[in-house]
């Protein structure tokens, strides 16, 4: 059962302050506590804040500038959206499938949302592990950020009043080991002219996504940096 | 299953246009047509369907001036909304088990929403056959109108809408796929001095052990062969 606290709500450049403070809501509704707000509209967020009736969930949402800090200490993190652009190939669960497996979860659960319009970039995806897929109908795909929020938070909610396996006893690497790996991966590939120059920006995209379809443990994530740094000596 | 035009969603008192816009646009995501409006406020159902970007729900939704002509050809009626007056001493279900009743029904079903602020009267509610609620947090239990919708109307239409999207087949990565990696993997790590002459059997093992636990597919299989081909030729 995943307990409320793991649970980290994170908003990528969401432009709307009603829409932040509706996904607040939902969040208290359902016993959700920790919002991360990645605020490239700084407006957006004080606007919110601001607000008049303002819930507690806001007043203690915390501000990243960028999206690999607001999910540096989480071990899983999950995308949501529309799922058109699959370039980056990741696996895709429906709601009720990728709750359960949330649900599972024993370390901090990153889910993010993308802007209104856009919602999240080829670039923020690739931090992911994997997407969650609201069935929506094939005509009208597409749902309001705040509704969505609801949607999945009630989903995972859920799990509280059905408790499930118990959690593995592994612990997944978080973010921010994956995140060295990738560049210290990207950086030997690099160095050997496995890509050039130009492609630099796209392999590391690649690469990233890579790493997280490995699920690395914690442990292996580490024996992994230990063989890249040494690999990387080892060139110069 | 119920199916999809069997039911309506009925607005009851809804002030703000954007609430029924977005309750409009739910209906779309989960594949619902049919909106039927009491316009107590008239002012709000009109700005809701003239609004730019207005859905063809919307432009299709039924006005009426009382609830009792709105739900007059339905064989089941349910209200929705935080259950604190029992006076009327309704059935109440939980979202699933009561999601589970409804899509059983083989007769027109009449779903209602009351006002932001106040929800379903007493009045209302006396018309309702019993009352669905959406397990919410104690604290919190009141939830914004759109959103309420949007989570009935994904309860609603589970197992309706793409019955067969199957998880994506991902071929895992066969034995010997993995054998190449710790070899290649090995040899780049002996060669950069990471591995003793004496230790290079006991790290192999180690090696092999850790391409199993990380799960890769077929296609990453052969990605992470490349690259450390590519590292073990810029070594030489």
């Amino acid at each position: 059962m995943l307990k409320n606290e793991l649970l980290r709500v994170v908003l990528v450049g969401a432009r709307n302050p009603l829409n932040i403070g509706a996904v607040a809501r939902a969040m208290s509704n359902f016993g959700f506590e920790r919002l991360r707000v990645v605020s490239r509209y700084e407006v957006a967020f004080r606007e919110a804040r601001s607000a008049v009736g303002a819930s507690e969930v806001l007043a203690h949402a915390q501000e990243y500038t960028n999206l690999p800090d607001a999910i540096a200490d989480c071990g899983l993190v999950v995308g949501t959206g529309t799922v058109s652009r699959r370039q980056l190939r990741h696996s895709v669960m429906d709601l009720g499938q990728g709750a359960a497996i949330i649900d599972k979860s024993a370390c901090k659960v990153a889910l993010i949302f993308g802007s209104e319009k856009r919602g999240l970039s080829n670039h923020d995806l690739s931090y992911c592990h994997w997407l969650l897929r609201i069935p929506t109908h094939e005509m009208q795909p597409s749902m309001n950020l705040a509704q969505a929020a609801a949607v999945c938070l009630y989903e995972l909610s859920r799990g509280a009043l059905n408790p499930g396996l118990e959690p593995s006893p592994v612990e997944p690497a978080a973010a921010q080991d994956l995140e060295r790996i990738t560049t210290l991966l990207t950086q030997v590939l690099h160095s050997t002219g496995y890509t050039s120059d130009e492609a630099r920006t796209s392999t590391e995209e690649k690469i990233r996504r890579f790493t997280r379809r490995m699920s690395l443990s914690a442990d292996d994530a580490s024996l992994l940096v230990g063989m890249l740094r040494h690999i990387g000596r080892g060139q110069r």
